[in-house]
């Protein structure tokens, strides 16, 4: 396999999925050894940091790519397995912007409050022990919570000609902030453009389910892909696939319209896998499948249904392409 | 310990939460062996059983009780320990009723499309295996599941007079639909009126998280539980602890509005814990938990958030309640 | 037609749809001369008063009533024509309650923010003039505003026994917070309980679309209904019929929902006058309606789709019921 | 005032809002003579033409422009006052997309029913009439309709490089779908890039509040806007001020979103016109307002609050612009 690397520098970076000229063309088969910055461009750094001073809420999230993938055309089914995330940096950071987040007021559920205070919270490192630090900012409360790397985002250039934020997700995958999205995960995603044109960022060394107050332990992060390309099949909506569960990824507003995405796409899957009529598929997903939410903060909330594999008889999915990629990441 | 038994006949089935006269007064400190009906009033017992015709959706979650707690008064909290869930029937059953469920047109989601095809599935018990065995209705796939017995329904009579239908649910919990609800558990409920009246009901035999197609493995079940009373300090929600998890229940709909309620309960809860400041909390809260929905299928959708307890120090709610239910349990 | 006056002693007040017994009862055709307090039991007189000090979030919304219907039946639709609806105070009142109201976090939409300014409006009523003057609170601006009587609760006791707040919305109708109930109006309840069990309230001296801080022009009300009865034929929704519209209402959350059904019973409405399929009907609504939002603070939130009666050739609805009210009360 | 004419070429139609090079270079205070193709690029011809045969569901909605004003720059305000629409053809056509509109599943709001049937309604013109027909596909019913022409599409390109489609809608405009966008208005929206690059299309003969079916009576027009530019002073959200009312536009998802976000916008406008606080405003809003809904059916839900200026003293917005405006265009 060919392994190719890339950091960008400062102008390299993108805050959007489609409208940007390739990085870099790769062949399927590809390992790819990039560098992300986190979701504030690296300027938050103190707890005395404010974003609304050192942020333009038009540039979060910037992205590494995006990456033209050789071959690919609409209707294919591009291929990341994320075989390892590893922080970068030596500290990660979080905070509560303006208007921004879970439970405060936002552009959207625009009510007339002031915004909740502008706090940031430095998350040191420790690698030996595999944890970043929780302290709070009021007391001297503090704890170690064990590090859990994951990617933030994860997207193709959209179909028809659109040029999305970084802060959206949608059938492009996009700004998913979800925690499965973490080393031996395998990402499907339908290609919508010639190359797909895709690009990652965002990494997050842990993060709660819904992301609650807007933002992870944002870091920057050394990721290691896999990448690769299946002629067409393409998935409506990003897939993801690890040892253990297969888990359909719906984006949306409101939460519910994303729970249904991921739903009725999972319960197509399990159709295809087990040839089940679309009733019984519907019935053997109420019974077992676990719906732990993404984010729920997004400019797009995103939901995700999860089979555990362990419960149902093995079946093989996309030709077996999560184990063979599993395999080529155990020989790098 | 006093120990008091109660097993409804068909007249004292209620299908409200108030407006109830109450089965049995209790102290406070009483084990009660129940049993609980199925939530189809165990109407539907076979794959050619049609709920249209053998049920009136008005009837729905038939519940045992209510039991007036002595001394109960409103602002204080209501503890029910599930001590023990066994299935009392050999079979659970669950089937797709015309216009309920989360993944079609509803009496509320209201569009134009005619019903989905209504199908009853039977699931027989293997006792022995732990197992309840899915087939399909239109082919030979079939496989056995776990049990994962859990109450779909613990409420107390509604505040303010209100009488609730028992496919409800609110501050004064009700039709919740949690997998939480297992043996173990331990329900801190808001008292809103003398006596608290709570019932339990809507036993499952195991439920996928979300229920998507609006009915779990629906059984009658034997329920074992630990009623107790702690003055004052009602939660303005339903809230429960088991040995892992902190975990906070909303219920409301749109979706986000149900993982707000919950989530905002949280920060509240995790701030008295560790003496933490709000923003501390939600920073806190944000980086730890998980939010696994519970259904989004009733009348008011719920999800839940929890807090491993793992992840923190060792802290101590509601006075240590949780672990005296838990040794009380332990000597039954 | 016989005539019956009530006006409730503050004893006589209720606070739910359901759960009381009825002060009188009536035949259908009685007209109906009665006093409803205002949406604070008159407890708020000064722009001074603070709601949180002075209410009980759990008794707003006194009713007046329930009547029982003679020969109502579960099935039957009662029929309740405004006749005229007159300031009974010549002040009114509005004011923001804590975590209440559209533009707000509540305890539904729960946000982290401290609670927006709790303040009260005083509108005094210039009854020659026909007008409400509003007048802020910080600064010397004033303006008189027509009066526009309208009625916020209408509701029948709901179906299942159940006993809601007289804040909460559905089928038995309730806290609809919508403009189009003025005189003039002719509502159709699909009858639950025997004697139908109905009752007035919450009189608004005028309300913009959406009721956004939570209230309106809060104000006692002297209201002349006339009381009929169909048999059979219950809407399931609630429906209005004026002069020059046909008006469906739909009580949920979220506000698409409650869009939903208020549509969906157009359709079916349109389709029933003009013999239509669903299909034309849904076109022909599509590019007819009218679609003012009622509430978006209450319970439930309230959306109406009317259909002005000018666009379509005549047609008659419930046998000419709404001709049949407006010239008997022409006779009154 | 300079005029300036406008037909696009098949090959010059565009779809999306941003991403397109302008058609036009203008000045600020051009009068611009445009045609714009339907909704379906004018394949949707007969009562036989089925769109999901005819139609890409990525190509609708095509754009007449986008036109660079010379001057705008990001922050300033872009004057389109809409003097004239006139049908250019002498039918419009509506359709029931597979899997799009309020009152089915769509790919969002996703269930598990099969499409509502396909059907085509072709709507004759009556110039001399002012007039277009509805008939029945399944029955002899017939009835006329006022035309009310308007524009559902009105945009800018969107901030920080975003490409979206011209079903999309936004601070940036876009598929707004609102009746109010007819002769007579004045659109205020916020510059985010040089030149604006404006373009408007999507031209509706008539169309009911909430668009229900998803399409409206659809059809090319001729088009006369007056151009202007204002600098700085970029509302947040689209704006419009016609004689009768100021207009907020608030789109998103959920509805009730939407909702908040047009009614916190006039909250602040109304501050700004009359001196009063965010308090005093909210509840003059509060009590005089109206809030159509514009649709419910796009990728994003519309919501407009309307204010009445007959019910309120005289006020001067944007510098007398939209009277400005009237005259200018009343000299055409």
């Amino acid at each position: 396999m060919e392994t190719r690397e890339f950091t960008p520098s400062l102008e390299q970076l993108v805050w959007t999925f489609g409208g940007a000229a390739p990085v870099m063309r790769i062949r399927p088969g590809t390992v790819l050894r990039l560098w992300t910055e986190d979701a504030f461009g690296g300027r938050l750094r103190s707890s005395s940091d404010r974003p609304s001073a050192l942020l333009d809420d038009r540039y979060i999230n910037p992205q590494t790519g995006p990456f033209h993938v050789e071959g690919a055309e609409p209707g294919d089914t591009l291929v990341l397995h994320l075989v390892d995330l590893t922080p970068a940096r030596d500290w990660g950071v979080s905070t509560t912007f303006p208007f921004f987040g879970g439970l405060t007021g936002t552009d959207r559920t625009a009510t007339l409050h002031p915004a909740l205070p502008e706090r940031t919270w430095i998350y040191p490192v420790d690698r030996a022990a595999g944890t970043v630090q929780y302290a709070a900012l009021d007391s001297d409360f503090r704890v170690d919570l064990p590090l859990a790397p994951m990617l933030g985002t994860v997207g193709v250039a959209p179909a028809a000609g659109e040029v999305r934020s970084s802060l959206a997700a949608g059938p492009f995958g996009g700004n998913l902030d979800t925690p499965q999205l973490r080393a031996g995960a395998t990402c499907y995603l339908g290609v919508h453009t010639e190359g797909a044109l895709f690009s990652v960022g965002d990494g997050h060394y842990r993060q709660g389910e819904g992301e609650s107050c807007g933002t992870a332990v944002e870091g920057a992060m050394r990721v290691t892909l896999l990448v690769d390309l299946l002629k067409g099949g393409a998935p409506g909506r990003p897939r993801i696939e690890d040892d253990d569960h297969w888990i359909s990824v719906g984006s949306a507003r409101p939460l519910e319209d994303a729970w249904r995405i991921s739903q009725t796409d999972m319960v197509r899957w399990l159709a295809s896998l087990y040839g089940l009529t679309t009733m019984d598929a519907y019935q053997l997903l109420s019974q077992t499948c676990r719906a732990p939410l993404a984010n729920v903060v997004d400019a797009d909330y995103t939901a995700v249904t999860k089979i555990p594999k362990s419960l149902l008889p093995a079946a093989v999915a996309y030709d077996g392409t999560h184990r063979r990629m599993r395999l080529a990441a155990a020989g790098l």
